[in-house]
């Protein structure tokens, strides 16, 4: 079924195939009168490039994005933005011994269990570049939510056991660690924790943590479209992540309600809350607080050392994955979830635009 | 929005609110020819009723339900199935505090927020109430996937500092324990614990574990649509839950590939997985082992101590919330789980069917 | 599949049987603080009952609509309103001969092409008495229409040879006139047609026209969300319709563009239209004039007089049908013409509320 | 909002301008298992493309597609497939004039209305050219449709007062002649009557009809989503269609019931109808007749006769347009009915493989 399709309002379809032709990515829904040009998208691609350090892979991809329809004389037209993203770089000769296998950690079996083949060409679909399109798109949900005075911050919080120290927050080092770290110690410890786990032949997992700040109350929709449920989906839709938490996440499972219930406040006629262990948001509505989410990610599946699996032919064998795989995927997941929480807000903001008669009654009188 | 809508193919729509005339669900596209009748569904609603134990509110619902559409002689009709239980024991006359002032850890706040104002007898629509539509629906889905060789299971893993031990499972002591643990020793602790609880006028959180058994490798769908994002939604649409793990979760980002990884094994034909790290879900579809899920919950946050909030005037109060609370969610919370869980898993089993062309041609040939 | 849901943001699913216990409808996504009760709906289900003229049907249908939830203090609240009328007058004791055979013209046949067997009591959900749903929401739609400056207007247009002639246009007898035309003269020629009809045991097709008067310019989507596509879907879902014009419809296809183009012409710094030969919509927007639509009803197919049909074993039988049925279906589908409009129309309203970026910014800031 | 997404599970989502870079189309929800090519869609394509005869405009475009996703060893994978046509030969220096004032009968005024300004570039996203993206789409539709027995037709029936004559149906004819109509008698009246608008600086409205053969009774679902509800909006999305029949369509407002109503016969066990007047769908669901329809397309609204409107500043001017325009559109838009329609069917065939527990059972046992 129809799985590249994501928001009600603000809709995109991904598509694309890590060594195909290209990727990219439709937004159909985009308002009108966004000024938008690839400048504004490109520093996100970069972000998740690869090739920039030693802990990520030396291919070379430049990832130029192109935007090929919905922008006229410098501003979106409220019609659909086509975002793609050229190939260059991609070899799919030596691909013929993974094509008869299954990668333990790898959608490899599931792909073929699902469609009764596979693009197994650098991973096909369930590649991580596949994030391209939903990087791409996010970047113009960002710059909406800028001009909405929401920002959205996305960073490495620990890799392994190593955890950043949030006295320490540093927002410039995300940008600037190659672990997107906002805290240089941790930082370097980790990346001391990942060449052990090379020296291995293996890998790390580790978390990503995303702030959103400037949303006021009031944003989500009770029941199934809570905002929290629609995050969770947004996050866990990234290849290898395998939990979300919401603020304190799955600390609450040991709290008692009179630390874990946030006390409300008011200042000047402003109600605010005295901590957030909710992470922003109650009975899935945004409560005007930050909003506080967390992923979990996986180590990369694709380790040197010697695994057991099966081969399409039913045979138990051993494999020793070849060509060079990042040790960790955090860091370059961390544009990816800034992108789909960005994505996820930005809909939810505009869905709640028709919540109440009277807003209706003041844009159409 | 309309945010009381779950489901692509296998869509309900729930409604009511805890005190009005009545709650229900409408599923629309349920298949035509499956036998059902009230007694299918009232044990699930039996279930997440309260009044049972010490442990969960003496309010006296009957929560019978009754099918007014969708089933003819019997069976299922392939026409819209309505489901409702009228309400029968609601007091609102003592919400005339409540209605001035925002409870911490409740939605008044933001749903005031949202919509301007709320309904604040007994929750309105951010009551735990609202879950009998998902149940109802759930016990639906619950049936069909039987007859398609799945079972779903939810149980409480832990409540407070006190989690089940795996080894000493008994699934029976699920419907029997007023915890609803599969482990009789840990139902005690736990129960102590919430006494504990009690005394201290404070509640306590806990996890809901789900296992899906009997999913067949395939099920889910690439990118957005990925099986365990869709769960991961319909959790984190649970009211109280703030964290959603896959499989092994939050450990995932300790842990290193070559543990991670699940070597796949092939006996007398049939593929399966040594471990499974993974929760059954690689890429988002699944590989045939058991789906497994956790829901961390927060603790009950109608506490009887004295709190800090704001009234809707804006003054800072304190208050000390009356009546009667279940001093844990979790227990009433199983249910919901095993019904989201299962309403999930059945679109993605719907929507499964046009993965192939050989699918249709098969069907239609 | 899900075929009872309509809508993108003011979201509607309808259910219930002509036989049941009940028939009803939830509306998902209404705005909060719209002032609305039973006696703001009743009136419009009034206008679909049967039993109140010679060429209606004498069965008794009460049809008391009750609302079950959404409404706090006469106001909706921003959650789902159930709406749900009680069968009263159903006897499913003649139905046996029914059940064995296929009418002409009924969907008995593609129910059983479909489900592989049907509710066969009264038509089941394919009956007329399934538009209640729709009328009961479309009386919510119509009621905030209202309060955005937008009205919308469905009467008779022809019966059979008989037309109203628009010069003698007189609102008020649509309510008033047991064919529904706002011409007293028509109505009369109509009735003597339709007796006619009856004396010869057979059944007549008409039209129905709808205008939607003060909808601004701006509102529908391009390329597939055009708002004269969507009613085209709204009004072709109406049981017995089989065609759908805009404008001058069909008659489009034997003009020429010099006389099809409406010169646009501006007075006081208003655009408006000379003529409106595009019924008020143009490239899928409201362009400010009237929305124009019409239907095109086929005859009742339940005729008295004999008809060549199978059964269900296959033999090739004659029946002639029993009972009591109006020899038009015109004058009951006006109403329902006219709620979905409203339906259509209000959530194309709701749409276009997030067009521009200046509106997010100016609801937002 | 999102305008250009079309489908429930064969999702197709469409982009791209006139004199923009590109146009195209994504594909979500292809069956894997197809084999495809470029030289399956191309032909398609080729017969919308302009410059090829007296009544269309010169312009060159030569519209080459291009696959660049979801398909790998020639076969799809059930991944998105994207597809894209580069604009070659579109120049935009002429438009300053036409940026200043509204065209009658175009959506000029009503982009403005909506966005806030519009791309006036040939026309934008509401040129013809949009259908690019559908007409690929429908294609692969086509394509997996024969694969199941089903085949769609679409030709011209009439331009202006000029019909085709059944009796003298030359399937082939539709692809030969210029205004692709199966009767090469009426092609040629129809080309003079077209010279004869073209002389007077005037343009031609006409009719498409489009027949679907081998669809099986059961497609389509009761309610809103009944087949030709769905059909109703596919067509009438198509620019300058203004009403869509089913069967005899208008006609059946003066039919009367016995005439109308289909009589079925069994012959050999299996059940037919004796005519076809609904046009081969009862109740919204098809009774395995042919399915008919009619689109109505009005006449090309870029004449070169005098025409009154208004400029941007609100001034009433006369406008004469200038350039090549195709003094009939019908020819054009046969293959994108065909398009349409297969898009719709196809998406409904899918959604019927869930219709019954049985089909799961079978499916998944």
């Amino acid at each position: 079924m129809a799985g590249s399709t994501f928001g009600t309002i603000f809709k995109i379809s991904t598509w694309g195939e890590s060594h195909g032709k290209a990727l990219g990515v439709v937004i159909d829904g985009c308002p009108a009168g966004l000024k938008l040009c690839e400048e504004d998208i490109q520093p996100y691609l970069d972000r998740r490039k690869p090739g920039q350090t030693v802990i990520s892979t030396p291919r070379k991809e430049s990832d130029q994005v192109e935007i090929l329809s919905g922008v006229f004389k410098g501003y979106t037209t409220g019609t659909p933005i086509s975002l793609l993203v050229f190939n260059t770089s991609q070899k799919s000769s030596d691909y013929s011994e993974i094509a008869s296998y299954y990668r333990p950690g790898h959608a490899d079996y599931t792909f073929d269990a699902k469609y009764g083949f596979r693009d197994y060409t650098g991973g096909g679909r369930s590649s991580g570049r596949e994030t391209i399109g939903r990087v791409a798109a996010g970047a113009v949900a960002v710059k909406i939510l800028k001009e909405m005075g929401i920002t959205v911050t996305a960073y490495t919080k620990s890799i392994g056991p190593v955890s950043i120290d949030m006295t320490r927050f540093d927002k410039n080092a995300i940008y600037r660690t190659p672990t997107c770290m906002p805290d240089e110690n941790a930082d370097q410890a980790a990346m001391a924790y990942l060449k052990e786990c090379m020296e291995k032949k293996d890998s790390s997992g580790g978390t990503v943590e995303c702030i959103a700040s400037g949303l006021p109350a009031g944003i989500g929709d009770p029941v199934f479209e809570k905002l929290d449920a629609n995050l969770a989906k947004a996050i866990m839709s990234i290849g290898a992540v395998k939990a979300v938490e919401m603020g304190d996440g799955v600390l609450v499972s040991q709290s008692v309600g009179s630390q874990n219930n946030d006390a409300f406040r008011c200042t000047n006629g402003i109600v605010s809350k005295k901590t957030n262990h909710a992470g922003g948001i109650l009975g899935g509505i945004s409560d005007g607080s930050q909003i506080l989410l967390r992923a979990h990610i996986k180590p990369t599946p694709s380790i040197f050392s010697v695994q057991e699996t099966v081969n399409q032919k039913g045979d138990n064998i051993e494999i020793a994955i070849k060509g060079r795989h990042d040790p960790v995927i955090v860091p370059r997941a961390v544009v990816v979830v800034e992108a789909m929480t960005a994505l996820t807000i930005l809909d939810a903001c505009m869905l709640n635009m028709t919540a109440r008669l009277d807003y209706l009654k003041d844009f159409y009188n």
